[in-house]
C-alpha cells in the first residue's frame, strides 16, 4: 500500500507542477531538500521552477516511465516544448525541441528530500 | 521475491561489464534489446560496451542508487574515469572526469530488453 500511495503523491507533485502551483508545492517538497546534491532548500527549488516556467512558457512534464520502491521514485519525464532563449547553455531561440530527463526522488515523511536529475542535453544538441 | 531477484540479476550484471565478460552478457541481455529507443541486438549492444572499453580503459561501473520494481530497474549510476580521447562528442585526452547516468532497463523473462540511458554530460563540461 505504501508504494501505491508514493506513485500517487508523485502523480500529484507533477501535476501541481504543470498547473504551477507554487503554494502546493510545499506539501509535496521538502523545507530542507537537496537538487543534485546541493541543499537548494523549498524557496530555491521554487525558483528554480518559476525560472523554467518564465525560460519555457510551453512547459509539460510528461511521465513516461515511473519506477517505485519507497522511498524512492524514479521517473523519465519527455518534454516537447519551446524554450525562449538559453536552455543548459544552448541557444534554443524558440526552436521547438523534444528531449527527456531521467530523475530520481527521495522521499523523507511522504516529502522530496533529495532530487537527483539528468536531463539530456546531447540529445537536445542533435536537434540543433 | 521477485523483486529482490531482480536487483541480484541487475548487480550480477553491473558485475559482468566490470569484468568485461562478453560471453556472460548473454545472460542478462536479450538478443532483441533495444538501446535508447533503436534496437542494436545483442551483439550491437556488445560492440557498444567494448567500444566503451576500448576509450576508457580505467571505465568501472557503480551502483550509486538502485530502484526496483519489476519488470523495471532504475539505477544511477556513477564513474570516475579517464577517457582516452574523446567522449560524448568533447575532447576528454586522458583527463579524469567524474560523472554520473541515470539508466532505466525493462526486463522480460529475466533479461534486458529495452535500455533508457542519460550521461550527465552538464556535469562533465563543467570539469573541462
Amino acid at each position: 500500500m505504501v508504494k501505491i500511495a508514493l506513485s500517487d503523491v508523485y502523480r500529484n507533485y507533477i501535476t501541481c507542477l504543470n498547473q504551477q502551483d507554487w503554494l502546493q508545492i510545499e506539501q509535496y517538497v521538502d523545507n530542507d531538500v537537496y537538487y543534485n546534491d546541493k541543499q537548494i532548500g523549498l524557496s530555491g527549488y521554487r525558483k528554480m521552477l518559476e525560472r523554467d516556467f518564465y525560460n519555457i512558457p510551453d512547459l509539460h512534464f510528461n511521465i513516461q516511465l515511473l519506477v517505485s520502491d519507497g522511498p524512492y521514485i524514479a521517473s523519465r519525464l519527455s518534454f516537447d516544448c519551446s524554450p525562449k532563449e538559453k536552455f543548459l547553455d544552448l541557444n534554443i531561440n524558440g526552436k521547438r525541441i523534444s528531449f527527456s530527463e531521467n530523475v530520481f526522488y527521495e522521499f523523507q515523511k511522504g516529502k522530496i528530500i533529495k532530487v537527483w536529475s539528468i536531463i539530456d542535453k546531447a540529445a537536445i544538441e542533435s536537434q540543433l
